[in-house]
């Protein structure tokens, strides 16, 4: 993600406190995940691999120096402290079991470019290392100290019970083709917004100087940002590039996964045309085929791409007012830049 | 496990109070897992069918007890606090998530003389409600106030952990006939007895009076007893009737586990009887066939499974030992008398 930014001058030293606290996030994470077992310590090699744009821990940075009153400090990374670090690296190790668990889920065999676990090690591998991951992530949580460390936790494992939620009602109506807006937009606020909101809340929280108004902003601002990006990946499942994303593709289709350009497409189609799509959709089911040019050009018809794109935007830009609302800072200004770069990756 | 005990009249108060708890336990496991989507309540009313002998949730309230300076209290029941029920509650929510998950790892079609997770509503189902229990447990002990409840937090999240450890070891040593018996405890030892012995420690530590050395005495009573149970339970899948057992038996040969009985006789046996028993044992898993009379005629002749039973009944003597030496309580005694059903039950 950073190097998708372009990131005026002033930013270079904010950038370089980032780099610097995601150095001692991935230092937490592998520590924590150290077991005395080789095996063990094989598969959690493994999964360090996955580390990609770290966007939830960057956005527990920067909500925490965006929260904080006086960035103005000689030294930014001051104001982040050891435990802004912890949560950090517990939202990435959510993040990763849910990626790890997900895998299994939809026999993917390809992520970050690499083999998926489920792939090289088995489903059984893939299984338990997701629980090792959880329980790892609140055992980290739980060594937070105090009142806020105790918030942490229970956020923490609220949101893990609400991802489950989330992805269980998208398990539910797999292969419903009725499926509409609002339960896409409640599987995907569960499943994926939720921690991200969860992130951008608890940097502001241990932030000591920030108000509860700050931190319930910066949590909005992450919901909106997560939808967005959530919507995105599913543009990218449809019309990326392997090579370029860096994972299996066409899943969502193929599992029968309803996303917005498609029941947008549903919504808006012709009864021969709907018909015609649905024929594409569920032969891709049944084959194991990726989304063809056809479903693509289906999905044009209706301008449902367009539109799909367009509603990422608006979520888009209403987290970047949000986000505007808070005092002036350069992380704030680097939160404005990510939310732009949510909707403009091709990755 | 309660049908199980030839109960003496003097301990009928204590069973009524230890019903009462049990009820209490899972009125707040039934909270704790309810959602606002219903796909998800049909899941957990399908996990809370599993609900067993609540050997956790039991030891839970009985170490509680039996940590308690004055039992003699009018009400023994007052003893039990809210945060002895949670704790109970999160004990049988981790249980029940390693039940969901195994059964997903270990393809079982039976469990509790009922369907699995997996076979009734698919993998991906039972892989995340396993997910949503582990952070339902978490969210419930990280409920738990003051300094007790993040040392609750600490040691549910850490033997989580530990549980995931063991698991991996085993599947790691899969299929291998070479794995010796201190593989073999370490590998019960963290997948079975890490959890039963935090059950114990917690129930204890809950107690206000309880002083630090009856938490360790019966985290160590508690550990010996898992171990030995786990013996129990290899011996049933080997020797058991899975009408009374009521789950799928034969896995452990299927899946290329090694168990106590098995480990003894290839060490114990002739190069010849050896070599036959290999045979044996590699049939049974390419042809997920369940363990032959072939198989049990083999162990008998090295004496394997009373030698697999006489470890299980040498470690309860020493749980009961320490036991013991706990004040005379009634709790106890109740205590004392399941130790001994661990290794008389037949399920």
């Amino acid at each position: 993600m950073p190097s998708l930014l372009d990131l005026p001058n002033e930013l270079l030293p904010l950038q370089r406190v980032l780099a610097h606290s995601l150095e001692r996030v991935e230092e937490r994470f592998d520590l924590q995940l150290h077991s005395d077992l080789p095996p063990v310590n094989r598969l959690c090699e493994h999964v360090e691999r996955y580390r990609g744009k770290m966007l939830r821990p960057m956005l527990v940075v920067l909500s925490g120096l965006a929260a904080a009153e006086s960035e103005s400090a000689l030294d930014p990374s001051s104001l982040i402290s050891d435990d802004h670090i912890a949560v950090a690296a517990v939202c990435e190790m959510i993040h990763m079991a849910t990626l790890v668990h997900d895998d299994v889920l939809d026999e993917a065999d390809v992520r970050r470019k690499g083999a998926t676990v489920n792939r090289l090690h088995g489903n059984e591998a893939a299984v338990i290392l997701g629980d090792y991951l959880i329980s790892a992530a609140f055992h980290l949580s739980s060594s937070i100290p105090g009142d806020v460390g105790r918030e942490a936790s229970l956020l923490i494992a609220r949101t893990g019970m609400t991802l489950c939620t989330g992805e269980l009602l998208q398990l539910d109506r797999r292969g419903d083709y009725s499926l509409d807006e609002p339960v896409y937009f409640e599987i995907v606020d569960r499943k994926t917004a939720s921690l991200i909101a969860a992130a951008c809340r608890l940097g502001a929280r241990l932030s000591e100087s920030a108000g509860a108004e700050v931190a319930d902003k910066l949590e909005s601002a992450g919901r909106k940002l997560g939808v967005a990006f959530q919507i995105q990946d599913d543009l990218l499942d449809l019309t990326g590039v392997q090579e370029v994303v860096g994972k299996s593709l066409g899943k969502d289709v193929v599992l029968g996964k309803l996303t917005l350009p498609v029941i947008h497409h549903l919504a808006e189609a012709s009864p021969t045309q709907r018909g015609r799509t649905l024929a594409i959709l569920r032969q891709s089911g049944d084959f194991d085929r990726p989304p063809s040019d056809l479903l693509r050009g289906a999905l044009e018809s209706t301008g449902s791409l367009a539109y799909a794109r367009q509603t990422a935007v608006t979520l888009v830009d209403e987290s970047k007012r949000l986000i505007e609302s808070l005092p002036a800072t350069h992380a704030r200004t680097y939160l404005l830049a990510m939310a732009d770069a949510v909707v403009n990756r091709a990755f």
